[in-house]
């Protein structure tokens, strides 16, 4: 029975994944005398919490209720009033928690309050799938970096270009739209800077009904992004450069008087976790990687990536200076290659769609 | 109802495949006043055939009944007598046939002999998946070519080693068992010398209970094989070395006093549609070939395939020097790729098993 309200509860938090960052999704269920009297989801940062609206909801029937929350009620006051106040005034007698939160502000606390006030706790019922619609979230607070997502598009033999260089398209149409949702749900997304130079992409997200632009971030070591370049001119979204200290100063000061944020690591290269605690410091909580062979390397070797997106077109290439989607120089021994996880598999118009995670343990 | 009874006979035909070759598999059903009194499926080249079975164990049931066959019944006397007479004097009314049999001493007689005989006969009941039951034989007829499967193993980004040449093993335990189902199931299974040299491999099926060694073909140009390689002194199959004119006579000798056989094409280098041809005249129907990139590349490049079975392992090994499935010069043209087809998608221990399949007009 547990279960069945417990995912009510996912199921509404679901509804609103990509709305609520930097704020995790929560959905909460009421159940009173066997009745289910109210339910709610958090929509968006700084509005009703999902506790919240599922206690308005069931007005003068939460009286010695059960909640149903899939994340632990917060404690503190934020942008709005604790939820685990709201939820010992509304006198309901037992709270059934999926997931922990991991937030420092939060993570007991809740919980502490309300077995205060003398309301009885349950903590993980169904934490595997309640911790999986905020593992964005859980791995921000925890780490302190983004959740980054390395997506490559290939033929089967894992190919990203003919040896001529054309790779436009390999994949289908329908592969390709599924990548705008994948910047849509990204708080940012991540090329390096030969792409911009031999491809000058948008990386803006082009769904039929619309879809939230990421923040294009560039990887830059020398600053040799043109100033010509759609990114920097556009303004479709905001545009970031991450250089090094071998940047030029005055160009630095040209593409921030266009507009463009330019952040400076204080080092000849780009370390892959400096670069991604610098861009948590600046709350991106999710990004998208979206290669070239270079960077896809770099991101590969560094260890630092949480899921990995395939997208498989079923022709052949070829052709041993056709480009890969991971290039570099590589691992070495096949024992230090991440064995990964497939949470995913499936046809997606004539293609292959494969999601893969690496434990956090990695 | 007529899909029912087909569907038993092919079902019946799927149990025998891979033992009945270089005969295409074939699946029968009798039914006399709604009741099935004998089925039967070919076994073995050179006994019984599907309808003989049936109307064997129909025995005196078979008056008046009719037959569902997988296959047209036969009209030449073979190693056996032709099915068509069987039927007739088992006095069977009504004949329902999925596929035309391709053989030209075959096509379309059978079904003229009975319907002279006042046979009813329908044609193409359940044709797609009958045609499927036998498509390596009807390519081998209709080309006189065996059919072709190229097999790769790689990981996630298409590569088959890593940069320093660790290889074994990218795939899981799983994928491998299961590549050996392929090597059984093939009349022979190709390498390119390179293999040989490095490996020394012994291509022999490794299965639980046994399982039958696919001929063993070695693509050598120039003769290189070295006459201490497991394939030229083990004996676990027939090894048979393919060379051109550049061929050291002497070597060609050596080798045949070893037992392998040494075909030689009257050409400097190996092109492919005359291998296959050649490999045709001695009644190889099916050919697995088992890479190297190079060799993988001039299949590729020459479209000389029917099928394409890609193993992923769920892992990243990057690098510009990592050896690719497919190497060589590769296609130039993204529109020069064939679009092949996927057949079949499944997770096979911890791997991803991709089945595709190239359309016999392109």
């Amino acid at each position: 029975m547990d279960n069945k309200y417990m995912k009510m509860a996912i199921e509404l938090a679901k509804v609103t994944e990509g709305h609520t960052t930097p704020n995790p999704v929560v959905g909460a269920v009421i159940v009173n005398n066997n009745q289910i009297v109210g339910f709610g989801a958090h929509l968006k940062a700084g509005e009703h919490h999902a506790e919240k609206h599922a206690i308005e909801m069931a007005k003068d029937k939460t009286e010695g209720a059960t909640i149903y929350v899939t994340l632990e009620p917060c404690s503190h006051y934020g942008r709005t009033p604790p939820c685990a106040d709201a939820v010992i005034e509304a006198g309901i007698k037992k709270v059934i928690i999926g997931s922990v939160d991991p937030n420092p502000k939060v993570s007991g606390r809740g919980i502490k309050k309300l077995e205060d006030a003398g309301i009885e706790v349950e903590v993980g019922c169904m934490k595997e799938e309640t911790d999986k619609l905020n593992d964005v979230f859980f791995h921000f607070v925890n780490t302190k970096k983004p959740f980054v997502t390395l997506k490559s598009a290939t033929s089967l033999d894992g190919k990203i270009a003919t040896r001529t260089g054309e790779s436009q398209w390999i994949t289908s149409e329908e592969s390709r739209k599924d990548v705008h949702q994948l910047r849509h749900k990204n708080d940012a997304i991540l090329v390096g800077i030969n792409t911009v130079i031999k491809d000058d992409p948008a990386l803006t997200t082009r769904l039929p009904d619309g879809g939230k632009n990421p923040i294009r971030v560039i990887l830059d070591r020398e600053l040799r992004i043109p100033m010509t370049a759609k990114l920097i001119n556009d303004h479709a979204s905001l545009t970031w450069v991450i250089t090094t200290r071998l940047a030029n100063k005055e160009k630095i000061d040209l593409l921030r008087d266009k507009g463009t944020k330019v952040l400076i690591l204080d080092d000849d290269k780009i370390e892959i976790s400096s670069l991604l605690y610098l861009l948590g410091e600046h709350n991106i909580t999710s990004l998208l990687v979206e290669g070239g062979g270079t960077v896809n390397d770099s991101f590969l070797k560094s260890g630092e990536f949480q899921q990995v997106i395939v997208y498989i077109a079923p022709l052949l290439i070829g052709g041993e200076d056709a480009l890969s989607s991971f290039s570099g120089s590589g691992i070495e021994k096949l024992a230090d290659a991440k064995k990964l996880k497939v949470q995913s598999l499936e046809q997606i118009g004539n293609d292959i769609k494969l999601v893969l995670t690496k434990g956090e343990e990695d």
